[in-house]
């Protein structure tokens, strides 16, 4: 006799209750009483009236859906005009939108290491969507220290052929950036492409928000890809690769998760339309970001507790075990703040976190709620 | 001296020129004159304005993004009600909304083999993502020819250890189905899991649209794991897993597609859940929808073209080179009808088609200019 084909996932089940890593779904309502610093709404646009119109109107004009990949029929003069609009805001030559982030991570790794006998150069901390991008491709991937181009240039060197580094500029888990002139330096001195995710750099870093490439004056250059979300700062959902135009054509030509994927729905890009006209029409956010993640840090730190130095808008705080992570975070929560919580496996070095994210437009009164109410909960002060 | 890290990029762009096979994106205005039969709006619901209604409402009420993964503030009160109307109509016991049909597929690849020894059977023209989601599993694959059950069965006896189906209910290029009843029961001889992409499906087959795993009797059976796009039949974007309990909660804490990416934006989930609605309170939309396939296959073969018998929504005709085809769907367009063109390297057998999606609100009148217009410009009558 076979057992069931799914009796086993009760005992992995029991072994996550155990090692209490269970993970549930918890839904929110439409207006809850929270105070959101767990979410990456970091331009605090995802509910602007002008980003949530511009999203109702897009989806009362074109329809709920774009009806099929963007090769069929799924591209609408909406999805151009938001992808010239972000090559024009970041400052590259072309962009292309896809449905999400994640899509964008895999098409971009897969289709600049399909020349065969590239070595991919992944940061140990990257996304786990440009790991799976690095899994996809055929290429062979060399796996850094975390931050250390120095690393990278040696598996250059050792490789001697085709190259592409990939990295994070801001690294989701404790926030801190990528040394991107330094990679920028080392790829150009091995003749090899630079690919930055730029999840957590679009909108916050740079001149008005235009993002970490541009903060390293790599903007537009001709051997560097950026890919971003369009749901963390853009307030939306989505992905965007930008780069040279005829890396752009050769994701049009080859990319999976764009030639077999669904557009994305017209609501999602005219929202990230609306916020992309914002962020740049009110610069002043971005730099409000950036202090409010400064401030926090400065303030937790000020209560004794092991802060990260925030380089965008995460801010990230050491808890001594999964169990007090968890327990930290749900006692923020019953004070009124949501925060993050990160523990393994979604930690590359197995140290659990709770996470605040900074927003644009929290006020000074929230932000010292906020620390109040993190410190006042803290492990340490039980 | 290194040369440039995109040189390579120019060449294949060269070889794909000569070989006809160049692809470029072409934006539609939002009133677009042609007559699509190109899109996979099967329902005929993704401008319905009771559906585009309900995507622009809740974007107002919910903000244009969801802010974050579901496990931190992306779960909405929406996605567990879209995620409990979908698993009741479907006849599931749990579902699991993701941020495409891509990335369930993804998840519910991944997860189901990560028991190690894991064999995966993968129907040989199984669409894009499934094939992503064995290649990122660390299962081996055995991809088996189109629709064989038995090279199923003989797959899992020389393997003897756990294993899982993988199969589209409906494919997309030629719009044939699996033998769903067949495959349960070589899996079910063998213990293995079944796992089934019903994109094509779902709005379409069984009673009302409730999909192939319904129709086949198989819905909410404890080894049976379906998969859906929201972008299909329901109008609008996102994926969904529907299965057992255990299986739901095993991807929500592992499927990293799911841990790792954005939620559904709520426009999507609205969308969808009006859509959902509408197609169970109008069961007739889905035995239009498959009228309409039938008679216009029917039509297509009379003209004398090579179409195939279609099992749901997908109507394919044979072309007979890749640069015929591309003038053939041109031809259509001209003449104000949208077709599909499937060529090289989006064809499992490199076949090149035209390629017609069904509609439930198409009128007997407009099937018939469709096939007069498809008919006067097919290949042969040059
Ligand atoms: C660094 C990074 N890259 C990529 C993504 C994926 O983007 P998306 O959620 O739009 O798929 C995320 C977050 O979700 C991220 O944090
Ligand atoms: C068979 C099949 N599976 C999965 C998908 C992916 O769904 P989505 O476009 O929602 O990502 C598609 C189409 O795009 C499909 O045709």
């Amino acid at each position: 006799m076979h057992t069931h084909p799914f009796d086993w996932l009760d005992e992995q089940a029991e072994a996550r209750r155990r090692a209490g890593l269970l993970r549930t779904l918890t839904p929110r309502p439409a207006a809850s009483p929270l105070l959101d610093l767990a979410g990456n709404d970091y331009l605090g646009l995802t509910r602007h009236p002008a980003v949530a119109r511009a999203a109702a109107d897009a989806a009362l004009r074109w329809g709920a859906g774009s009806t099929g990949s963007r090769l069929v029929t799924g591209t609408t003069e909406l999805h151009a005009e938001l992808e010239s609009e972000l090559a024009d805001f970041c400052g590259f030559e072309a962009a292309l939108v896809l449905a999400s982030g994640y899509a964008a991570n895999l098409a971009a790794v897969t289709a600049l290491t399909a020349r065969p006998g590239t070595l991919v150069v992944s940061d140990a901390y990257n996304h786990a969507s440009l790991i799976d991008g690095c899994r996809l491709s055929r290429a062979r991937t060399a796996v850094v220290p975390h931050r250390d181009p120095r690393a990278a240039a040696g598996e250059f060197a050792a490789h001697g052929g085709p190259a592409v580094a990939v990295t994070d500029s801001v690294f989701s888990v404790d926030g801190d950036a990528a040394d991107l002139p330094a990679l920028a330096r080392v790829c150009r001195a091995a003749g090899a492409g630079l690919l930055v995710d730029d999840a957590h750099g679009l909108g916050v870093l740079g001149e008005g928000g235009r993002g970490a490439a541009a903060a390293a004056g790599l903007a537009g250059d001709a051997d560097v890809v950026v890919t971003a979300t369009l749901s963390k700062s853009l307030g939306s959902q989505g992905g965007v690769v930008l780069g040279p135009a005829r890396v752009i054509r050769h994701l049009v030509n080859t990319a999976r998760t764009f030639i077999f994927d669904t557009a994305l729905a017209p609501a999602a890009a005219g929202g990230a339309l609306a916020a992309l006209r914002l962020a740049r029409a009110e610069p002043q956010r971005a730099a409000r970001v950036r202090e409010v993640a400064r401030e926090t840090a400065r303030m937790l730190a000020g209560e004794g507790l092991q802060v990260c130095e925030p380089d965008a808008a995460v801010v990230s705080v050491r808890a001594p075990s999964p169990e007090a992570a968890v327990r930290w975070a749900a006692d923020c929560r019953a004070a009124g703040l949501a925060v993050g919580c990160f523990r393994p496996p979604s930690v590359p070095d197995g140290v659990s976190r709770v996470r605040l994210t900074a927003r644009a437009d929290l006020t000074d009164a929230q932000l010292r709620t906020v620390v109040g109410t993190v410190a006042a909960t803290a492990p340490r002060a039980r």
